[in-house]
């Protein structure tokens, strides 16, 4: 008998008979002789709709109110879960994140998680119960209530599922699990069975929006078995797991493609120290998240410095590095917001010559030119025009052995 | 400068619109140099709809969940409301009754407040803030969150005037006070400047349905200055009192009329002790709620025994008296719900003679027939034909005097 964390999203529970379905999901589980505690988001478009009311009073609510409003979307979920539970006869119990006590810290609309108190938990599951907990939110010291940001359930489950040490936590998604490359690009993309901690958090951060990346992190300092499956059919799904539990490494596990970028160069930037962040700090100073950076040493005592952004902040970037770059005497500011980044990542080439040049071969051999690259110890991003991020992504899938063999 | 504790009900809090109203009017009373707690409802219709989404999962949800699901609509409105009065620049915090700490008993779906902390909101007001409160709702010791039960929000506020020891309970609601008699049934009836307590509770239980009847018995118990008024236009309103605040007792303060009855009678039953449980004891089992009573001494050494009920209970109750009757052997059983109830109120008629024989001679000069009679200290009620209910309410309140002066 094993403790399981399982957690729906928001589509996963959009509607009374998508509620009753996690019911379904969650007696089978009891019925195989597992202890579970159920996470839950807001239904779908509810968080949404909360927002809008708010700014239909205010342009910027209080962050302290908005939290108190927000909250209310789990809520509604909990306490619905635990109403089918019930009727179907299956003991449960809905606790809000100020129940449980989930102790964050006191930054609303983006709290972090700080402690949770599992005792009341363990003791409703061995009186049988299933628990059923709101995801994304919590309580701070003072006791207001705090919410964790977007995508806070996921955190909120594995959080849980470290603080009860739960043999696995199930994230239930619209996916069947996590793939070698989004599948509406690179129709051979197929399922892994596992991938590790560390080529899932670049994974997420360069698109592949299965997991919130908070919760990557989470699961991987408290060592916490975390899988991914879908809530609509059922699968085995992909086990996320530390590096030391896949016997058999591949070379590369995926391929991931992200279109929401924009590219920024100053060119001829003299070549002294701070420049970066004379550069940077107004970019930062407005908000602006920046992803790759680039720096190449030019001839004369100058350099060339180029970044990307979302490219929705392209322009407000554009008209602050041209300021910025006035001041530093650059020579010239350049941009492009029709470039794409096409990524290979896998912790086997940690170990192995030759990716990279793999990669650059397979591009040149599709007459794809790079403008940029940028490596970790477990990824490899390039970035290219746009129009070509399909034909680069699938000549990389089939280049590194990724293609789903023929049945 | 005063403490005030004003309650907007579902109606007051309905839109947007209708919330920055209620901002806007705290906001007057700051002004006007008073602390204010603003007590608030769910947004109209929100309880309803979150009932029928529970309904959808299950016939009879978990009292406990059911208790969760609906604790999110007055959540949702101390929020907004909170979030109007910060963008009007006036600091304001918002607290479930959990968080101020409402406690309660566990009987989810009808609790009774047991204690309020008002250590917190005390600060909160001297530190400048609007507190604003969820009404309706409260939490069981063991921290599960309870509800009070429709129009429990009235009691919400009273209770926290009484731990506050607020100066005034205002209760906004959409009439702007108590009146002598419902405007549509006598277009003569005016508003009450004051009324007692005692008067209010016997015309809310005889349908005047501008409050609460528990938030009346708690204003008494604690002596809490309790004011109806409208959200929707200004003017001062009917304090309800305790009697000794008013100097000049009228004689009647009202008359009330409700055609949600109808009677139920069963003759010639044996005059032996035990007989009105034997009747009323399978009503009351059914969950059917008795209004009035009487019972009149037969000749023979048997009895008729008449109740009134909700006219909605009525099919249900006569069958169940049919069987009672059988095995007590009652002579027959009648009932008739084409009746209404027709009532005076007034603390004046304690010490006035006469005033029910007034009653009955107004009633007799309009040809009205009495058909069931039943008194208390400050109250007469007659049951007569429905018809006669609009025709009856008039000539009394002309014949007591209520009849607004001719401007």
């Amino acid at each position: 008998m094993a403790l399981i964390v399982q957690k729906y999203g928001g589509t996963s529970v959009g509607s009374v008979e998508r509620i009753n379905a996690v019911a379904q999901r969650v007696i089978r589980a009891r019925r195989e002789g597992h202890d579970v505690v159920v996470v839950v988001s807001a239904m779908s478009g509810e968080t949404d709709r909360l927002i809008a009311l708010a700014k239909t009073i205010a342009d910027r609510p209080a962050p302290r109110e908005l939290d108190v409003l927000l909250a209310t979307g789990e809520q509604v979920t909990i306490a619905l879960t635990a109403i089918a539970l019930e009727k179907h006869g299956c003991p449960a119990v809905s606790y809000t994140g100020q129940q449980v006590r989930i102790l964050t810290d006191s930054a609303h609309n983006k709290a972090r998680i700080m402690k949770i108190d599992a005792a009341v938990l363990h003791r409703d599951l061995k009186a049988g119960k299933v628990v059923v907990v709101a995801g994304f939110q919590g309580v701070d010291e003072r006791g207001n209530i705090t919410t964790l940001g977007r995508g806070g359930s996921d955190t909120t489950a594995v959080a849980l599922a470290a603080a009860l040490k739960a043999d696995e936590c199930q994230i239930y998604t619209d996916v069947d699990g996590v793939y070698t490359s989004d599948p509406r690009v690179v129709p051979a993309a197929h399922r892994l069975d596992k991938v590790t901690f560390e080529e899932m958090l670049e994974m997420a951060s360069l698109g592949a929006k299965v997991l919130q990346i908070r919760s990557v992190e989470f699961a991987r300092k408290y060592n916490v078995r975390l899988r991914v499956l879908s809530s609509f059919k059922d699968g085995p799904g992909t086990l996320i797991t530390s590096e030391e539990d896949s016997m058999e490494e591949p070379l590369i596990s995926g391929v991931t493609t992200n279109k929401n970028e924009a590219k920024l160069t100053v060119l001829g930037v003299p070549d002294k120290p701070g420049i970066a962040s004379r550069i940077l700090g107004p970019i930062a100073a407005a908000n602006i998240e920046v992803d790759m950076i680039v720096q190449n040493v030019g001839a004369d005592g100058t350099t060339d410095f180029t970044f990307t952004v979302n490219r929705t902040d392209y322009d407000h970037a554009l008209d602050i590095l041209k300021k910025a770059a006035a001041e530093m005497k650059a020579r010239a500011v350049e941009g492009d917001n029709k470039i794409a980044k096409l990524s290979v990542v896998g912790v086997g080439m940690r170990s192995h010559a030759g990716i990279a040049s793999r990669m650059f071969e397979t591009l040149a051999a599709e007459n794809i030119n790079i403008r940029m690259i940028s490596t970790s110890e477990i990824k490899i991003s390039v970035v290219v025009d746009e129009k070509y991020i399909e034909l680069g992504a699938r000549a990389l899938h089939t280049a590194f052995g990724l293609d789903r063999a023929v049945d």
